[in-house]
């Protein structure tokens, strides 16, 4: 009976022991915080390729790029899955002028091309402006935006401290107002910069044409603009601005997504996705959006090799093509697992800004919600990060929704995201060193516990 | 019987209403997120001012800048303080040159003297260079330091996941490092920067020297160039290194805290004290460290005038001077309050830099520090703040004690802090204006919350 009692106590002590993973991700927490290779990763992704628009020259750079990496790390296998992707061209630098104000005279302004625009090609657009503060101002005005430049001026919701909330509410204008005013016979828009911040640099971003509806040009202005102009419109209803930009589309192109794989030791066929998009918009240098997913994917293989941590399911290192305007390689890569039948029982991006994590959001049943807050409160909080209950994933691997795969999404802090959001102030100097190591140390934490314990 | 269970009912209604302030809250949120002049006063403080050590002529612009914007702003009192404040003055830029290395000849390093150091004069110090990697280290080796130059190599621990814990561990090598060195006859000392990041910039503060023992010159480089400099020692034990520092003590000049003041009108005798130091380092611009914690500390008075609330208790905004080397106005301000018979119920500081908003510390008793939680667990979730039970307070506000004050800390994000402490990099463009304005914003809410229930 003792003798029972004691195997009895060393089993349960043992069980304990196994469910106790606080030691691995001390060390996995010291491995980045000493060794990380992600800020010197991001360092050449940025600076030495640049900024990589779906089925640009520098795409297919960073493409080759994190192929070699992982390759040079050691991974059980790194592949290329080829998809097709739009190849949209900026082309020479859009202007826009106010050529007739009774205050500025002609003055010009700074805009950007919004991505997957039709041009106004060299001959330009040149027509009086109408502005609308909100999307149903739209319909309401109809007929009178006929052979107008809509100016579409919603502005952020400031007092929402979060920053995606506030993003949230105005995007729309840039993803549908070229279609909504067409509809009503507008030449052109003219969209204020989807950010809660007050300043001079425009963000562009992809808009989305609707079925059988004129395609017009459309361009941002910065939030400064954006408020001057409407001034101005105050006190003159005839004011006209001459637009011109000189993008477009110019077909599909052959693009990949770059995975690394680690092989699974004991459930092989059960596969965990982390990683972020490869491209980025064609200014700035796609640092924050979305570099940093990608080298914080890589991190999490080269820390399970780093420490001779054996995954007992099969890990990879995603890097997806074409988020930014298209989805293609998101798509891609959730028809492929089908079809190959791999089956993935969780996919994680990060894909909000290589900012100081606070938690993860998720998308998955009840009980896997329950299993990532009690993950949080247990092993994270010590660690700084205290978010694990808020819905969310990302664009990238929502496509596995399909399959029923566990989602999840690395949650920074939001408040510096829309400064340098598709912007040309996403540069790799905004990027700090820490904050985007203890994001992949938390990611890597996370999928850590995900692969031992199944989801 | 039915009219007095109305009136009762009414009564613990208006009790309730009058104990919810969540309303208030998200207006002084609002408040700040829309019209917040924190960041355009910040910007005059550094960009038009420039850095302030206790004592410079630009200190005492920026005591005059304080108060004038106090006074505009029209709150109902706006005085001076006057402290004495040690005026040390860094003389021409330091020479620290590697004169005898077998790998790299001679070699140029990029020192900064340490605050409150003498100087080695124009004719500078050579002496051969000891490492030493722990505080121990330095009575173990004794004698053997004699006429060398030692060099404290301390490295942060990158483990800990908060960056002031980190720093905490190193910065004993700048504070004691020069006396301790020169209790054994050391000429000078050069100090490991005291940071968490691996860098090319070095960061100074202020040493103090031991009563009775030599004054010896000190100065800190770079944790990079820390690193190279231990590596050249592992093979050359005679390695010599010039250094020439023209720094030096000025006696003491006339200096001042500048303060703003709401009247009570409830407890006028009950005052809340709330703000940073307005002195800086003279280096960068003292833009998080701690200029921000001076405009947030206005922002809380301004905020209180631009919704209209009237306060309970009085309210004051103070600039403390000198915290960077002395802590005379932290010592006078308590010294003077407890002369003038002004009870401080509590106090609130924002010396952690102007980043996004954690929580606060506080210093006092187990219900003091009880109801604060409560109140960030009721009143701060939804604002992303989180941490609510860590010890702390202030510098300037810790002599406070000595009248029971309650302390509060401002607590953010501690990740960027140490990439700019003390350094040429300490300047506005690395404060983001929503982080700043959010700190601003938690501090006038948690103010309003003492102010209005008391402590």
């Amino acid at each position: 009976m003792k003798n029972l009692v004691m195997i009895l106590c060393l089993a349960l002590y043992t069980v304990a022991q196994a469910q106790d993973h606080s030691d691995m991700i001390d060390k996995i927490y010291a491995e980045q915080l000493n060794n990380s290779e992600a800020y010197e990763n991001l360092r050449y992704l940025t600076k030495e390729i640049g900024n990589r628009l779906s089925g640009s020259p520098r795409a297919a750079a960073a493409v080759e790029y994190t192929r070699q990496l992982m390759k040079n790390y050691g991974f059980d296998t790194v592949f290329l899955q080829p998809v097709m992707v739009p190849h949209w061209v900026r082309g020479k630098k859009e202007v826009a002028r106010i050529i007739n104000s009774d205050k500025l005279g002609t003055y010009a302004l700074n805009p950007i091309a919004l991505g997957n625009s039709v041009g106004t090609g060299p001959e330009g657009v040149v027509a009086e402006v109408v502005e609308v503060t909100s999307m149903s101002q739209v319909d309401e005005l109809g007929e009178a935006l006929k052979g107008k430049i809509v100016f579409f001026n919603l502005k952020a919701n400031l007092n929402l401290v979060n920053s995606f909330a506030a993003y949230g509410g105005t995007v729309i204008q840039r993803v549908y107002g070229a279609s909504d005013a067409a509809k009503h016979g507008a030449r052109a828009v003219i969209v204020r910069s989807a950010t809660n911040f007050q300043d001079d640099i425009p963000h562009t971003g992809t808009l989305r044409y609707k079925p059988n509806i004129a395609q017009i040009p459309a361009a941002a202005i910065s939030t400064n603009e954006a408020d001057m102009l409407s001034g101005l419109l105050k006190t003159q209803d005839d004011l006209r601005i001459y637009l011109e930009t000189n993008c477009g589309m110019q077909g599909e192109k052959l693009s990949y997504n770059v995975i690394g794989q680690l092989n699974g030791t004991e459930f092989p066929d059960e596969y965990i996705a982390v990683g972020g998009h490869l491209d980025s918009w064609d200014v700035g240098e796609g640092a924050h959006d979305d570099g940093a997913g990608c080298v914080q994917g890589i991190e999490v293989l080269r820390t399970y090799k780093a420490l001779g941590i054996q995954p007992k399911r099969t890990l990879r290192a995603v890097m997806w093509m074409n988020e930014e305007n298209g989805g293609a390689g998101g798509r891609g890569y959730a028809d492929a697992a089908d079809e190959n039948g791999e089956k993935h029982i969780a996919a994680m991006e990060s894909d909000r800004g290589g900012f100081v994590p606070r938690g993860f959001t998720s998308t998955g049943t009840d009980e896997q919600k329950a299993r990532l807050q009690q993950w949080g409160t247990k092993y994270f909080k010590d660690k700084d990060l205290h978010s694990f209950d808020q819905p969310g994933g990302g664009a990238d691997i929502g496509p596995l929704a399909q399959q029923g795969t566990f989602l999840i999404g690395l949650l920074p802090d939001s408040q510096r995201y829309f400064k340098y959001h598709h912007t040309a102030a996403d540069v790799f100097e905004n990027v700090n060193q820490r904050e985007l190591v203890l994001g992949a140390a938390a990611m890597t934490a996370m999928i850590y516990l995900v692969d031992q314990e199944g989801i």
